[in-house]
């Protein structure tokens, strides 16, 4: 039996649940061709049944085709329309036992996948939302979209309808990321932003064509969210959001994890409020402290600077002049300073002083500790 | 010329502008009496013009004579009704050119100044609130109230009057710690409010009887509301709002710095949330999280329940079985633990875990930092 990888991949996404670790742990090891050989003829791997299948070439090819008469595409891994922020999923673990780079995306739009993905920030949040979510979720979207930035979210409604309606508003880019098949309509009040999706950006998801949105789907769904951004914004978010989950992959993939407070005496902020109060995430009120925190140290500048002149571009390159001085008066050590007393050694006002350590912090740059400002500690 | 102790903080506090650093430096240095009798012979203090007072003594006798006519006494440190976490003023350094301990409170009100301020909590914000901040500080002066918790604010309009009626609704007790004299109506609004914290609690000031309210006077003043607090709330303020300042002195007294987040579409949260983005300040959302915050590692429990048995009452005693075996599996280094780490280690439920961190954060045993949770490291 003979398969291409693309067509395996295609087998794999219509033949196994998606983001099963241990598929995912196969594939990695030994190639979709090789897994689907070795799956096909009812290997057993933790957590599936055995499945049978005496050409899943032939059973591949005719996804594939199925797929692409009713305007799909099949983008894998190492393709040139492949997202390769997703990669980062191969190291990031597990939740919810569903983690792994997915073995191919079905997409529905007329973009490029790759260059639409480039700077992506996903806005998620409660699909219970109020209407102060809806008017922020939909002002981050326009500010995001306005600055040249992708909005990701789920196509839900509340918070993720509002987030993609901000971005189309000003015609920015957007992805929808679906638990169902890509093809289908859920929810069905949505039909026309999955529409508008599809035609401003596009709609996406792992699942086999046709496929139910089911509450596993959704967990899985959630870190390709997460995978495909920058930074993860939540909203609005009650003590157990699906969108938390989102924030926790977040974390996992060592995404800038943001999340907007709202009234104290509103339930739709509470998961929020938690994640901000245990520092899972960090406080942003607008689309520009956003765009601040997308730079994380070490990463490629998100501009694109870094692709022109001298090869890599250091994340310093990017700093303005009172930035670097704060940046370059910042104490090493546990030991940290004040504002005031960086403001005593640059010079600067202090005023000027917090900007930059703001602006540095959300680059990981400076960090506050309980001993005062210090230059944040390298990650691993 | 012979002045007792009282009678020379009386004719400073008559005589000299409040919380002159170089005033309250001399007081300490040499004691009051002998302080007056060189600030009264014209001895120059950078800051102060000279003084002439033939006969301050005379003058001390007077003012304190005046005051107690028009139902005001003067507490001095050191003495049974002095409170004395202000003394902690001694070591907290300047704002604003204004600092120190001030020489006495002028009081009034029935109750005793040290048994109120035992357990207080700051509750400050803006004049310019909305509605929504009314409400939370309100609820929290309530919920304070409700728990034994003293509330200590400044009597303006706002926030400040919010957090007053709040407590005095359920009966609790507050101090309202006025930028005037403690004998002076201001805002003309608030007669109606100060009688009523004058009746369950206390008015006080450390300016002069009669004196009028100034802005060098309200930023003193702030010093004192923080000062009295165990913890520093800042409801609604904006940018440039005087309430920072009182939280920038509870940064500098090592407070607790708390902050009620609100719509970021709201100008008059901005001032928080930048304290919140800047780690000046912890989110909380209401009362009982406040409380949490009120033990910090090393102080005496806010109980009393240190005052019965064994001497000395560690922070730990107050933990709940939980709390006490998610802090024994906390490593000590940098490299810390997840929630779900913690979990398998300890055996207990992730989300009984995320809630004993929480505590444990608050009470400053447990700190998260990039790399996970771990034990906060000790103060110096």
């Amino acid at each position: 039996m003979s398969i291409d990888d693309r067509t395996a991949r295609a087998w794999l996404s219509a033949t196994i649940e998606p983001a099963m670790p241990a598929v995912a742990a196969l594939v990695a090891q030994v190639g979709a061709p090789d897994a689907v050989r070795a799956l096909s003829s009812g290997r057993s791997v933790p957590g599936l049944r055995p499945v049978y299948d005496a050409d899943p070439s032939a059973t591949g090819r005719a996804v594939l085709s199925d797929a692409g008469a009713t305007g799909m595409r099949w983008v894998c891994p190492g393709e040139p329309e492949w997202p390769t922020a997703l990669d980062d999923l191969a190291s990031a673990g597990d939740l919810h036992r569903r983690g792994g780079v997915p073995y191919g995306l079905w997409v529905r739009g007329e973009r490029d996948l790759a260059t639409l993905t480039k700077q992506v920030v996903a806005v998620v949040g409660a699909r219970a939302s109020t209407s102060y979510g809806d008017d922020v979720a939909g002002d981050l979207g326009a500010g995001l979209g306005d600055a040249g930035v992708c909005v990701v979210s789920g196509a839900a409604y509340g918070i993720d309808a509002a987030a993609h309606r901000g971005v189309l508003a000003v015609g920015g880019g957007t992805v929808a990321v679906l638990a169902c098949g890509a093809d289908v309509v859920y929810p069905r009040g949505h039909e026309g932003l999955l529409a508008w999706c599809t035609s401003n950006g596009a709609v996406v998801s792992e699942a086999a064509p046709g496929a139910a949105p089911t509450k596993i789907r959704f967990l899985a769904r959630n870190r390709l969210i997460a995978g495909l951004s920058r930074a993860v914004v939540v909203v609005e978010a009650s003590w157990r959001s699906g969108s938390l989950t989102t924030l926790k992959w977040g974390e996992l993939l060592s995404r800038a994890c943001l999340g907007v407070p709202g009234p104290v005496t509103s339930e739709a902020s509470t998961g929020v409020h938690l994640a901000l109060r245990e520092h899972r995430a960090e406080l942003v009120t607008n689309a520009a402290e956003v765009r601040d925190a997308l730079a994380p140290l070490g990463a490629a500048p998100v501009d694109g600077v870094g692709a022109v002149g001298l090869g890599r571009t250091r994340v310093t390159d990017r700093l303005d002049p009172r930035e670097l001085e704060v940046l370059e008066a910042l104490p090493a050590g546990a030991a940290g300073l004040t504002a005031e007393q960086l403001s005593a050694r640059t010079r600067l006002p202090v005023a000027a002083v917090r900007h930059s350590l703001t602006s540095l912090a959300a680059r990981s740059l400076a960090a506050c500790g309980p001993q005062g400002w210090r230059l944040a500690p390298r990650r691993a």
